[in-house]
């Protein structure tokens, strides 16, 4: 025991407490341009069953019944239809200026945009990963708040009311990124934000066709698969989750009564357990529908590899296979 | 800005990292001893689904098909039906010295016990809560490994195939304490073992009726709930968890067919969310099934407050009420 | 074999006609009259998710999302919520002449309403239970055709789209009425209208406490249950059915959410093998959503018994009890 | 309404009445022989959660948990994996001699099979539809009754208790043939037996690519599919059904984890609402696992066209392509 107990003292406690605080807590939002905003709002508000905070400007921001945050989505109406901005909440206070200090150790381009430039944030830190994602990091963020009879709860747990019209996911859930080079984008990512690395998939060739990381205890909040045309990085799909399997029928059901195409699905990740369809909305974003997967606790995860024999299970364990589509089309890496 | 990096120099940086290094990571298991141990293992591994692992002596060692651990669950054939450990993972490998250190300061007495001692645990550290649970902390536990072709999964995500028999929970997910005093009981694991408050109920008469709290992002790992007798603390239940409210009714179905009496439900906890049924086992010990409920991701959570006009929602959101046995009855804290 | 060749001579082959003739084919719908008829229509169209028609007059015409008729519920705005009407669609165009000839034989009153006197239907004959149901027997009913892009789905076997809000049952499924004596009335509902007895329920005092009963293949479209006040007969639920268990789980929650009092459930009824809830409506109302249930196929089935001993599972197999209210509380009977 | 009663008058009621008796009432059972016994016995009992009534000689006689009769499904070791017959019980005890009369007046050949010569058969008549479906009329069943502990159930409405392992289906539910020409097949089998057409599929060149019937309410209960190879009458799947997506979802894991190849799905039915998956059983068999779908009370129900444009949404409404063996596999036609 006594060899553990020197291995404490042996490091320095303000590098190694630097180390704990400099981290991101969880992913917070999403913010997307899109070519025709008010069919792609209808998609969020009318399809899916977000509920829509405000609009404010040529935005809007949106969220699930059960996110506690003022929004997890934004809209906003542009000529080109891409994510301008993936925000991650920080885990402390302090966090913020750690990763300063940190990016400028790297020399990392970065930008700080003050608090209250963007609706419902405090400062943040603006900076790209090297594929081009372009991230932002905070730690303040108001929750939503309401007193419209139509959405406001009686139940204290609920930040609004369930919503009694279409899909209705619980809650925000992940982003997934298609890059030229899995392996180095997931290790930057893992050790400068300190996104835990949770399974992989190797393909046929025994290339690395995806990698999933999480900082909470879900299966994953970023993932960063394969370009098959290996012709650079663009947003492959944000996700919301649902409850059940049922509820994922449902949403299949309405899709297809609404004219929203089902890109794939449903099918089942091996991966993470989930279940899913994937959807294009009318500007051209793909959305995830999931529902299911399993959580990690253990704290020293070591990362599940699906080796190349059953990589294609790691996708899709049922047996189905995605449409090429699935690994050569994104939408753009903004700002 | 430059009050927060102040605050960051004014403490010590050997206490802050001391305070974030000494904490649980995660609920891990919980071992009963059972009057009847043949009926229990059988409603355990057919009823319930759960896997038996090994059994060794006088003890049976159970985990639902997706838990990672050698074990979730201990049975122990014994003369009265109790609990006698409820084991926590610490969050790395220095964590239980620094415990030790932090318990010899608040003189509560404490006992190690080495690894190898107790089937698949490293090192643990014995103590009480003031209410009297009997607590094991542990850095080191075997995982779960087989090569029997029955259990073994082709897919590397799942520890053991899906268990297509009985309940077939995917994984340990709480346990409950009754207590006489829920505040204290609540304030001493928050502020010990770093487990964060995460929602609470006031009843009727505006007493504490229930304290939830988690470490990790589910609703809660372990619960205090108010003994209506006021004649000490008990053993509540323990919980494993389902994928769906669909799986939740098939449960049920399973029990009524099986002569398991469902003590409450199907119902839908307001506070967490969470859909569930009660069950006593054949050796007298309540069960939980139960699916669904919200994950908090803020590192800040402020507890949610169930206050008295809505506790009963808190309680059961549907409208059904509890039985009278569900605030009285329990089995004994043991050890 | 040349025994039964022997009984097909023996009869007549004319009555043998004609008793075959003079069955009904289906339960077709329920009219109510309600005392709060904006909010009665509100928890219809928004909370269930049942679609409107068209409203006329005093009265709205509506329909679960798959039911091929013009309507399956009609409400009508009065001073007292009472059941109307409770209408069958009779076999063949021949039946009804059948029926006109057998009520005059049996000295029950009954008066024509000839075709389109009532929205959507052609000509029916009115008349009474000896309990007093009215009851109206027609052949034809409009079907529901609609050119509204928000209704009209692209899918042949849907006559309207899939309902994104509220409940969205699938289909009208059945009607159940309380009554003081069931063995009677129900005898009288099987041997006049050919609605077979499906299954029955004896309480603790071996007493019938119901019957269930159906034409078509489903576990039954109407069922009597007795009154525990014995003070005569009342309209005690209309049911709409959903594709199910998580579907219900989610009805509960709309509920919950929506200030519906939920009387009882979710609980499964042992007999049927249905899965419920009952609410209230605004009007006062008995609504019971209800999905799975076993059907009957047998040309010559034999009514279970659910004896004495076992009777209260018949009624709810999981072990919760039903509200006083249950056996006493429903509707008047009208017109 | 002269007209109407005129018209009762103008036919003979003799002529009428033999019409109404002779029809079947549903399907009642399948008999395939598999040429892998013990593989197949192992899928349906383990995998597939069927209740194993007795083996007898080369034979297994199997039922789901809420099928009220013997069996459904028996399976005979051979050299060829065919269907041996498709049982049908007729409405009533005189419907087999009138078929018997109606056979020898189209000069179809048939064959009288005595009680008891068939396990838990009475006696029952052998005939081959033009495509060569080898099919079995019936009164008499016997229903399945058991004094086992494990399988009986307290519950009166469960000819034997919920299965608790392997997908467990609710219930037989229908048969479907390949064949060449839809169109003649479908109008012998309405014409012959009495079951309804329920509704059609239209391919892409306008060909009819399948209809689907049913006597009772069922979406069908057996289907004629165009085997797109022209080379002749086929055994295209038989089904059984369960009550929710969420099982269905269930079963498709079960069958993932126990190399059970999952040909197509999970994927929706537009024609009948109904979510499958189909399965390759060890002998070659497939098996399709079904949930939901509609039914069908209208006594003069027209089949509802799926045309050319929305053919492919009436096989799979959410988007989905069948394999190409779907349109070309199927086991022999056999007896």
């Amino acid at each position: 025991m006594s060899k553990v107990k020197d291995e404490i003292l042996e490091q320095s406690a303000q590098v190694r407490l630097e180390n704990y605080l400099r981290t991101v807590a969880h992913l917070g939002h999403v913010e997307i341009s899109v070519t025709k905003f008010e069919q792609s709002l209808w998609f969020y508000t009318e399809v899916m069953g977000l509920v829509l905070t405000e609009t404010h400007g040529d935005r809007a921001y949106l969220r699930a019944w059960q996110d506690y945050d003022h929004h997890t989505l934004v809209l906003k109406a542009a000529d080109t239809s891409e994510v301008n901005r993936i925000g991650w909440r920080v885990s402390t206070k302090e966090s913020l200026y750690l990763f300063e200090k940190q990016l400028k150790e790297m020399n990392i381009n970065f930008n700080w945009v003050e608090g209250g430039q963007k609706k419902a944030l405090g400062d943040a830190i603006h900076f790209k990963s090297p594929s081009g994602v372009p991230i932002e990091l905070y730690w303040e963020k108001e929750l939503f708040v309401t007193d419209d009879p139509k959405l406001k709860s009686k139940l204290p747990s609920h930040p609004s009311k369930y919503t009694i019209k279409g899909v209705s996911p619980r809650r925000f859930d992940h982003v997934n990124i298609m890059v030229d080079n899995v392996i180095s984008e997931q290790e930057w990512w893992t050790e400068l934000l300190g996104i835990h690395h949770r399974y992989f998939v190797q393909n046929k060739e025994d290339i690395r066709l995806g990698s999933w990381l999480s900082r909470t205890n879900i299966a994953h909040e970023i993932a960063f698969m394969r370009n098959s045309n290996q012709n650079g990085a663009a947003f492959h799909h944000l996700a919301y989750y649902l409850d059940s399997p049922d509820e994922l029928i449902r949403a299949a059901n309405i899709m297809a009564e609404n004219d929203i195409q089902i890109e794939w699905g449903p099918g089942k990740h091996g991966t993470s357990g989930a279940q899913f369809i994937y959807v294009i909305e009318p500007s051209g974003h793909r959305v995830e529908i999931w529902t299911g997967g399993f959580l990690m606790f253990a704290p020293d995860w070591k990362a599940i590899e699906w080796p190349t024999g059953v990589g294609e299970l790691g996708l899709e364990m049922w047996g189905s296979k995605p449409p090429e589509t699935y690994f050569t089309y994104g939408t753009k890496l903004g700002e």
